[in-house]
């Protein structure tokens, strides 16, 4: 019971992208006595990860990859997560770590859970990334001060969960434990949302017939820019986000839409003094949201993240 | 007709907080020919803004203020326009250009033309602020490279719009001629709407029973946190805005509405095309747009702006 927690040994990296990437190099550099082994499905990404050295074995399967591995990260698309677990499923070691890196969390559980039953389920979420992707997108620092989520449940093991986290920590990230429902809540509150609602609106400004896209652009200063600020992150990550995420995200939707029509309806009717009260309200927590936004703002989560 | 056009020679500027004062401080440093008289409603502001020196002289009242000026500039709240203008009515000087600063641009042009029958009416605005205002807030330079919008009709005098082009030109801004009413559907589009949205969200999140508001700001690099940094304005200043631009702020309001629950359905049918395609389209207006506005953005427009 008191034995000390051993190390992760080999970790197995299945996707060979950004984060794939990141996590091979930065076990590299901080994590020096860990071997990695590595799989992509495109056998170009795997010729490029092999040059670049994003593992230490590159391997042609994903079986392969996993052999003999204590902990695998799965590094693709969270619509593509059950095929890859399916695709393991056979050649786990016992006792091995199955995690992930994808920014929904319940959906990657139960697929998991399905494809792997009986195994080893601890789902993660770094919040980390750049606008980039694919092989040469990865690098070794990326996780450096990022907040990654862990989302164990009452079943998760308690001494596996202990080394994930340490893995995690290993790698420079701070890590924050909570409920996949729990994730899933609070990212389609801050990144999911706040992404539909920026596409949105460029979208929308798009198609003004009688407002030009100079002119938007123009007078975009300290409005309209900051939608567009948010990384241009790739489609079919996003696609994924919100399919996955579907009930989150539809609820905060909700929310958000009521509110907004009680605004529109304060400002058909000219109430004055509703649209002032919710203005106070708002301003009042958006300061003290920017002056602890400020202390979380040093390590300077938000410039190269990727969109989560 | 070809006579020159002769320079504003006394400026009175009624309403000396950030607007009202940086004008003043303005003339001094760019235009030193030129004598300025200001006027504000709140005679601690007048004692204020003459110890910072923002006019030449500092009156008693707006008819004072006015009395010889050949350019009024009214930087009271918009829904004050008419009430200045109302004071100042019998004291006009013959040929005196009226003007302002006010957000928004029709409500503000039926105000003072209701006001000042006759009048030489030519309403603008100077698309530049800060989060600040007083008599403190104002300097010489807050409209250096920032685009002011003048907003001339049919019936404007085309020289005294020759000279009140000059007269913004010599303090710094670049001038943009426009209608009102464009005028009033640019800014719904690329300022008002934004700030609603962003005022909606912070609510929205706020008012979760399930995540912690230090949650939503651990979590809101990149997203959440770019909605936040609109600057924090004045509650009075917005509610005036939206109910002067009331038919223009709703009509963004609707299209963007429609827009957003056309993706709300794809998302709760779970339409990963219509998705994709969504994501992709705005994806390539959003890298011109940034493309763009990186021109746009070495003047630094954005950095100090008021929420215009």
């Amino acid at each position: 019971m008191n034995q000390p927690l051993a190390c992760v040994e080999r970790v197995a990296i299945i996707g060979l992208g950004l984060l794939g990437g990141s996590i091979g190099l930065a076990i590299a550099e901080h994590l020096p006595g860990v071997t990695t082994a590595g799989y992509d499905a495109d056998p170009a990404v795997r010729t490029r990860a092999a040059e670049r050295g994003l593992a230490n074995d590159i391997c042609d399967t994903a079986a392969g990859a996993v052999a003999g591995a204590d902990l695998v990260i799965l590094c693709v698309p969270v619509g593509a997560m059950g095929a890859a677990a399916g695709e393991i499923a056979a050649s786990l070691a016992p006792g091995c770590i199955v995690s992930d890196v994808g920014s929904s969390k319940q959906s990657v559980k139960e697929a998991l859970h399905r494809a792997l039953p009986g195994a080893t389920i601890i789902p993660a979420h770094p919040v980390a990334g750049t606008e980039h992707s694919g092989p040469d997108a990865g690098f070794s620092s990326l996780f450096h001060n990022r907040w990654c989520i862990v989302t164990p449940d009452d079943q998760t093991d308690p001494r596996q969960l202990t080394r994930l986290v340490a893995f995690w920590e290993a790698l420079g990230a701070n890590v924050e434990l909570m409920s996949a429902e729990h994730h899933d809540l609070v990212l389609a509150v801050t990144s999911h949302i706040p992404h539909l609602i920026a596409y949105t609106i460029v979208g929308t400004a798009s198609d003004l017939e009688e407002v030009t896209q100079s002119e938007v652009i123009k007078y975009s200063a300290g409005g309209f820019r900051d939608f567009t600020r948010i990384a241009a992150s790739d489609p079919v990550m996003w696609r994924d986000v919100f399919l996955s995420n579907r009930d989150a995200v539809l609820e905060m939707l909700g929310r958000f839409t009521e509110d907004l029509t009680a605004l529109q309806r304060a400002i058909r009717s000219g109430d004055g003094d509703a649209l002032f009260d919710a203005f106070t309200r708002t301003r009042a927590i958006r300061r003290s949201i920017i002056e602890q936004g400020q202390d979380d703002a040093r390590p300077d989560f938000g410039r190269s993240d990727h969109g989560d």
